[in-house]
This record gives C-alpha cells, sequence and structure tokens, in this order.
C-alpha cells in the first residue's frame, strides 16, 4: 500500500519520513510529484493540499491530518466524498494545549504580565489577589483536548464550563452546556473563554461581539481554535470598549499573520506564533500506520471524522 | 484577653481589625502604643515587630504572624524564650502560591516569555515544545505550601521532587529526598529548584554557587522563600555563565527592592512585588481566635512552632 505525502506548506518527508518508515514499514511512502505513479495509493498524509492534489489517485481511501484539525483537508476540491479523513488523537498534545490555556488563564487571574511592565519601569505595586474560584472559565469544545483542559483547570480550582454543539459527557466537576441556548448560558458565566472548536460552517466567525457582549465584562478571550473561529473588528471593538480585558491569540486566517496586523500592536493581545501544542511526529506516523491496517482489514479507520458535520 | 497589634511596616488594624472584630469578638484588639494598658495582654498579632516590642507585655503567651513566615518575628530581640510562635496555614495561601509558581514553570517549560519580545518585534518564529515529563521540579520545603505545589506540578505532568531537612511523607507521584545528601542527590536531576524554605540559620544562603552548579545546565530558580536564602552575587554569575537560564524573584532582603538594585534590571530575572500569596484576612483572624481559644484552655495554640529549630 502507497502513502502519498500532500502539502503546500511543509515538506512532509522532512517532518515525518523517518518516523513513518520505522512505525509504519509496511506502508511505501510516496511524494506528490508530476510522476507519482497513482497505483496502490490508498492512503494520503496531507496538509493544506493543492485543490486537484486527490484527482490524481482513484484508488484513494483515506487522507490522515498531521494534527487534530482536518479543515484545511475537507476544503480541498478534489476531495471525494466517500473517502475518509483522519484526525490525529494524541494525549501529548492535549498536555501541551492545556499547558498553554493553563499559563494563560493564571496569567489573566493574577494578572502578571503587568510586572513585566512594572519591571521595566521598576514599579513596586502589589496587585490584588484573585482566587482561582473567582474566575469562571467557559470552553467551547469538548473533545479529547477540551476534555484535558476542563480537567487541569478544574483541578486547580477554577470553576469550569464546557460547551458543546450536542450533548456529551463532561469531565467531574465541570458544568456543561450545548446547543445555542446552552452557549448563552454558559458565556454569561464566563470570564475567560477558551476556543477549542473545530472550523465548521456553523462554528466559522463564533467569536463576535454578540458572544463577547454576553461574557462577564472584562473578560479575557483565549483562541486556540483557527483564525475563522474569530471576527477581528469585534474582537478589537471589544477590547476598546473594555467588554474584554485581553486576548491571547495563537491562530490567525493569514499565518503567519502579516507584519502590518493590528494584532502585533495591540497592547493587550498576546501573539503567538500558532505554537500552543503540536501533535507528535510519532503521533501522526502511529496513526498513519492504525489508517493502513484498518484500510487493509477492509475496516472504517479509528478517528474518521464525520464528513458531513465537519470534525 | 486582650491581643496587641505590633508592626514597624503595616497597620494591622487597617487591614484586621474588622475581621477580628467579626471572627474574634471575645479578644480585645489593642494597639501598641506607649500607652498601651498591659494587663491581660497574653496575644500578640505581629509582623516586623520594633525591637524592644514584646519587653511591654509580661501577660504575653502567643504571638500570632499574619503569614506563613516567622522568622521576623523570633528574631525580634525582646520576645520571650517561652512565649509560643504561631505561623498561619491557609489552604487558599496555598493554592495562590501553586498558581505562581505553576505559572513560572509552565513559562520556563515552554520558553512563553520569548514570545513576548518576539511580539513586540514582530518575529513569527515557533519554539520548540518541550513535554512537561522533560522538565524535572525540585522543591525545597515540603510543609503544607510545598505538598500542595507538588501535587499540582505532579498532576500536571512534571516529574516532581521535593526536599526536606528531616524525613517526611511526601504526596503520592513525588519523590522525596531529606539531609545535606538528599539535597546534592535531588539538585542532580533538577532543572527548576523551587525555594519553598523557612528562613532559619540553616537555610539562610543556601540558595548560592554550589546549589546552582549542582543542577542541570540551563536550569531556572523560582525564589519564593525569603531574600535572605539567596546569595545574590552567586545568582548573577550563574546567570552569566549559563548554568542557570533564569530566574523568578518575588523576595528580597530589602523590600521594596532599590530602584539601583541589578534585578530590576537583568533580562533574565522576573522581579515581582512579593506577591506570589498571601494568606487571607479571614485565615489571620481564624488563627488569632484559634490561639485565644487555646490560650484561655491552658492549651497549646494550633500550628505553633518550635522555637528552636525556627519553624
Amino acid at each position: 500500500m502507497r502513502c502519498v505525502l500532500v502539502s503546500k506548506r511543509l515538506d512532509l518527508r522532512r517532518y515525518y519520513g523517518a518516523e513513518l518508515a520505522r512505525i509504519a514499514p509496511r506502508v511505501e511512502v510516496v511524494d506528490h510529484t508530476a510522476d507519482t505513479p497513482a497505483a496502490d495509493v490508498r492512503l494520503a498524509l496531507a496538509w493544506h493540499p493543492p485543490d486537484d492534489a486527490f484527482a490524481r489517485y482513484p484508488d484513494l481511501q483515506a487522507v490522515c491530518s498531521i494534527a487534530a484539525g482536518v479543515d484545511n483537508i475537507i476544503a480541498c476540491p478534489s476531495l471525494p466524498p466517500d473517502v475518509d479523513v483522519i484526525r490525529v488523537v494524541d494525549p501529548g498534545q492535549a498536555q501541551l494545549m492545556s499547558g498553554f490555556i493553563t499559563w494563560n488563564v493564571i496569567g489573566h487571574q493574577r494578572g502578571f504580565n503587568a510586572f513585566r511592565n512594572q519591571q521595566r519601569d521598576r514599579i513596586w505595586q502589589r496587585r490584588e489577589q484573585r482566587r482561582a474560584q473567582e474566575v469562571p472559565v467557559g470552553i467551547l469544545g469538548n473533545g479529547a483536548i477540551g476534555q484535558q483542559v476542563a480537567r487541569d483547570l478544574a483541578y486547580l480550582g477554577f470553576p469550569v464550563m464546557s460547551w458543546s454543539r450536542t450533548e456529551k459527557p463532561v469531565p467531574a466537576g465541570v458544568r456543561g452546556f450545548h446547543g445555542p441556548a446552552g452557549l448563552s448560558a454558559m458565556l454569561g458565566e464566563t470570564e475567560v473563554l477558551v476556543n477549542l472548536l473545530p472550523l465548521t460552517f456553523e462554528t466559522r466567525g463564533i467569536l463576535n461581539a454578540k458572544t463577547f457582549g454576553r461574557m462577564r465584562h472584562g473578560g479575557y478571550l483565549i483562541q486556540v481554535g483557527r483564525g475563522e473561529h474569530l471576527v477581528e473588528d469585534d474582537l478589537l471593538a471589544a477590547l476598546d470598549s473594555g467588554q474584554l480585558s485581553g486576548a491571547a491569540l495563537d491562530v490567525f486566517v493569514t499565518e503567519p499573520l502579516p507584519q502590518t496586523h493590528a494584532f502585533w500592536y495591540h497592547p493587550q493581545i498576546a501573539v503567538t506564533p500558532h505554537d500552543a501544542s503540536d501533535v507528535s511526529i510519532s503521533a501522526v506516523a502511529t496513526t498513519v500506520a492504525a489508517t493502513a491496517e484498518a484500510v487493509r482489514a477492509g475496516q472504517r479507520p479509528p478517528h474518521a471524522i464525520d464528513r458531513a458535520r465537519g470534525y
């Protein structure tokens, strides 16, 4: 069985080649070029594939992402509707993501970033010490990563709420919400909003003026979903009005974030370079191996998404 | 029973007066002035007392601190040797301290502070994502606060070690060390060193060149004990040589830290204004009430320290 590597953005062979050879030795890895033999290419490993990429492989049965998100793959016009799309589920990534979010939640709770500015100006000025119990966190997205984040923040004492489109079980000590009414209810109690949603038709633009307006005044946004979740002007307006006191943004519509973009310059926005959490190289290779095994056995691969709902 | 408020530094009545009246209504709170009636002053609430403060109160039986530390009280020359000194044990403070430490540990693990500088220069540059499992943390001090910090960091995936002078039980998942040989052994595996020790004759200057030299190269110091634990020049030398990559300092020999002090200006040192964690006002008042009750009953107050060992 062949697996073709398809990306406009990354040299996938450079990142994953050695680990694929080690973990999936029965899979022949080929590059996506004009001369790639199409026969027996039943798998692809893809990230931002070119629009026409999948038209060349009539035997294709499954496309693996290199990440938890698959939006850039299912948006590819040449992806046949019956091909399975596989996301990577990596507990190590969930832990990294939780660390990124925990750091930002505590930073907001305690106002620690202010100390950096105070040090620059050599100002010895203590701050009000708010307890974790006083800072309710609302998490958009209740998948494997959302659940780990919810568990960790609840353990550290924060009141944690979790929202998903449809009703789902939540970790102990976490309050679950779902559907449009649930979203409204959760936002009404939320001071720190964490976006971990997949990007779908329904979630595009979900971080907007209405959403911010329902949150506690002076709230904080941690945006680790996709750039397209956020209505950028609405965030700037919410910061101007004081409805939000700050935001940590790790994802953007255009990455790298253009040099002239207002977010770089905004004193209440922390920009990070889409670096909150990666899946590990071995988790990607393991996913390809498990997918190949399922395809060989004629079974549906694990972590195949629902193409209709988009995640 | 009277309780006298004694401090060179703080207006204790302003901070604690109302809560003492509420929680310890049977205790008459008096200020330490030239006219304070000495009779029946069996308690004091003290913080950096004047040298001669306690000479005036022959009935004194117990002195409560407003914090977990008591070093400034037992250093007072007029404190009679048989008077009990009481520390405040406050789970809320332990949680705040753990949040401060967790924020600094994750910041070191992931290099998040670098992103602030990158944003200033509009540099889109990702960093190596180290897992929590790769960053061993050694904690000096295994009291109530040290145990909470150890538990929380272990829960978040860090390998956690804990050291105390004498052997003590440690939380599940934490490796315990004790005594001089144990300190050496722990430091040899430590990347992030957290100082939560009480200040005693034995711990003064414990954060020195020898200690830093035993740690992993490129280690990080989180100093939340007392300023006198640290040999300042040794820290600067360890940063210069690269033996340490950074330090978060919350306590200093002179507070506020003088405007001309090198720590303010050092790019690898994060200065915070002794603000990692306070005990709550109600925890202080509750401690005074419990101490008064024990004194009334002729019992040893809870959380009385061992005067000989100093904590």
